[in-house]
């Protein structure tokens, strides 16, 4: 597990006074960057090689601008050539949204799923944790 | 089942050259908007009376600016104080993205769900419709 | 002078109840549109030749969700190379927020910019407008 | 002249391959969070006092995503109820984009501009700067 910190911006609230919904795959997204670098550790979009397949997003209480956001995150399934991930959000010491996020490793050439390779198997075994929930 | 149009924003891609995945969430939200009148018909923000619980999308094809994109959305299951949501998104014929919604009718002074009343029930039927997947 | 319509979207909002101030610049980006099209007739971003030299804009009164937004759009100014656009936002009829933006016809291989040729401003031309303040 | 940095989301970048140009004026609304701060110490949104009257921004260079941006900002102009912000946007030691923000001390509930107070004229000194252009 590995955290991520954001300090929420006033564009990212709503006219309920909270953060709007969907700032928080947004965050997720910013969050998954330690998971990029193990794919492409310049991370030069020329050389990107992943593609989002799909996630699910629980919104559990109301987030707030003022008060700091940590972002837990793990990988829970490291499969042929595409990984689980999950996100915690914690505002005020409480869990505030999570998700689980398909990743696949993808060739935008060949425009095909692709296996992950040993190097990249080691990098990513450092972020492997089981999901909290 | 409604359709809603949104022509892609410059702004909404991203260095791989298709719309980042994060917009279309934000695009589904806008295809709420008949949802949200059933609820709340001057779509003032201070009688809002909706949370979102959550919601799972999955990323088929890739989405590029240039070209409209149609959603399709409707209603597949209204509880007793909450209601499921489908959505679908197409560019060129093709489904590009789809997404299953929960949202809870909600007291935000009392902080709790609420029943949903018969008046409003009558107007989501209007928009209900069987998941088509 | 013509005219793009804009539904504002929730998510566009923020926590004073109004249309987020970061989210008009993205308006006036998508009303640009009929101007990318006189240089990138496909909108093509791998044949992009625009480049955003900067912008001012004044917020006159705020903007709600709920009602549809008018941007009135012209060009000004038409350069060797550049070319000067001016945007109107109105809602209930009243002027909400306004702006200047400087654009260059941009070589991106080369790095630097290029004269506007004739076949282009012919297009340009009939969106020519004096900027109306 | 104090200083915020920001890590760029790749969500934040465009089929350019750049950060999109809208983002930037959502990066150098965060940077004011300290100015923010004079106004309303608690940042809570239903004490907010201050409105945008307006900005111009002007861009020098590219921005990548992949690489910290830094913001230098200061206020250079305390009038009666009104001050003046400027930004620049660093990206490995080159000056990438910079603006200038007409800001407003605002009576929500009045509907109107109202004089800065001493007190808040204390803690603005503290931020003061002239602009660097």
């Amino acid at each position: 597990m590995y955290r991520t910190l954001i300090t929420p911006r006033f564009s990212e609230t709503d006219a309920l006074g909270h953060i709007n919904n969907t700032v928080v795959p947004v965050w997720f997204e910013k969050a998954r960057t330690p998971i990029f670098r193990c794919f492409i550790p310049t991370l030069d979009h020329r050389q990107w090689n992943l593609i989002l397949a799909g996630f699910n997003v629980d919104y559990l209480l109301p987030t707030y601008y003022g008060e700091d956001v940590e972002i837990r995150s793990g990988i829970h399934h490291i499969g042929n050539s595409s990984l689980k991930i999950w996100h915690q959000a914690l505002q005020g010491g409480k869990v505030v949204a999570q998700a689980e996020v398909a990743m696949v490793h993808y060739d935008y050439e060949a425009e095909s799923s692709t296996a992950i390779g040993e190097e990249v198997r080691l990098l990513l075994a450092e972020l492997q944790d089981p999901r909290p929930w």
